[in-house]
């Protein structure tokens, strides 16, 4: 049977779009951990204050194509949002507090094509209660456990731990110690679970 | 009939080693163009003085992993290297002037091989002049070519091209003003190419 594999992602994070529209296909008998945290105190700690594809904008152009490309490889929408990167850390709570919960999934991929299928501000209270409310879910409910300071620590928490565990990217794949970093490695990641 | 595809490599980059042992065979049909250039003047103006993998040793320790488990997947040697990253100009001078010969991709596969699974010394011209003669070559008329000032002031005109067409790191591949970059790309060059 295979190990199931922990899915670290970033609201603010392309590359984790694409790996969240394509995880719970591929996955196919590998169970799937949801795992949303902060890149942002991550960042910090190397010194950078924005999305090192802002500080460095060769590489930042670059990632736009090559984002471009992508989705069109796997028929995803794209559009590049007039923000960039947006604070995800709401929506993360959210995610956090409500991790185990079946739509799990289809709130993550909500909140992303938002971000980068819709052009909308995801920091915004409005635009997560309305990923929620096409789920037909109740959000000021999901919210208020998602605002608790538990929860708020909790998140705190789970960085830690992605920071413990080596990760210093999104999206990130781990089996037990085992790291895999990128949407590139989300195949060998999967392969890797079901190999353990 | 496909277009050219670039590869651009430099010798201190671990993934273009992976790149450069795969090439030709994946290419198929697709001319390549070996295309070395300098990593150091373009990292130097983002302020970097040494490898960024040795900058931010929290990416360093899982590049190093993650180049295990691929050459392992490849069926490449790999021995981490006791020095990081090694000099690789002197090479690329080589590899530069005789990028024409039909010897140039065993070439820059034994430099590869001696830096990142012999653990030998690049930058010493003993070494560089032991992997021509392995290829039954004539390192002294060689590599005085290598060493003409016209051959140094080409290798400053490519790698400034290299900064004009937007590259940033190594490997990567173009195939006009279409860049890609990694080791995890070069399948996807090489169906541009095709394609194009």
């Amino acid at each position: 049977m295979a190990r199931p594999v922990e899915f670290w992602f970033e609201f603010a994070s392309t590359y984790s779009y694409l790996a969240a529209e394509r995880i719970e296909q591929l996955a196919a008998g590998v169970p799937v951990l949801w795992r949303p945290f902060l890149l942002g105190p991550i960042f910090h700690s190397q010194g950078w204050n924005d999305s090192p594809f802002n500080i460095y904008p060769v590489k930042g152009n670059y990632m736009w194509r090559d984002m471009e490309r992508l989705a069109a490889e796997y028929g995803l929408q794209l559009k590049r949002p007039t923000a960039f990167p947006r604070n995800g850390l709401l929506a993360a709570r959210v995610a956090l507090a409500h991790a185990e919960q079946d739509w799990i999934g289809a709130f993550v991929r909500g909140v992303y094509r938002a971000n980068f299928a819709e052009d909308r501000e995801i920091s915004d209270p409005q635009v997560v209660s309305s990923v929620l409310q096409d789920l037909k879910l109740d959000p000021g409910s999901i919210l208020a456990v998602a605002n608790s300071e538990t929860n708020k620590s909790a998140l705190k928490t789970q960085t830690q731990r992605a920071i413990k565990l080596g990760l210093f990217g999104a999206p990130s794949f781990t089996i037990g110690g085992e790291l895999f970093w990128g949407n590139d490695r989300l195949e060998q990641a999967l392969q890797f679970a079901r190999a353990a």
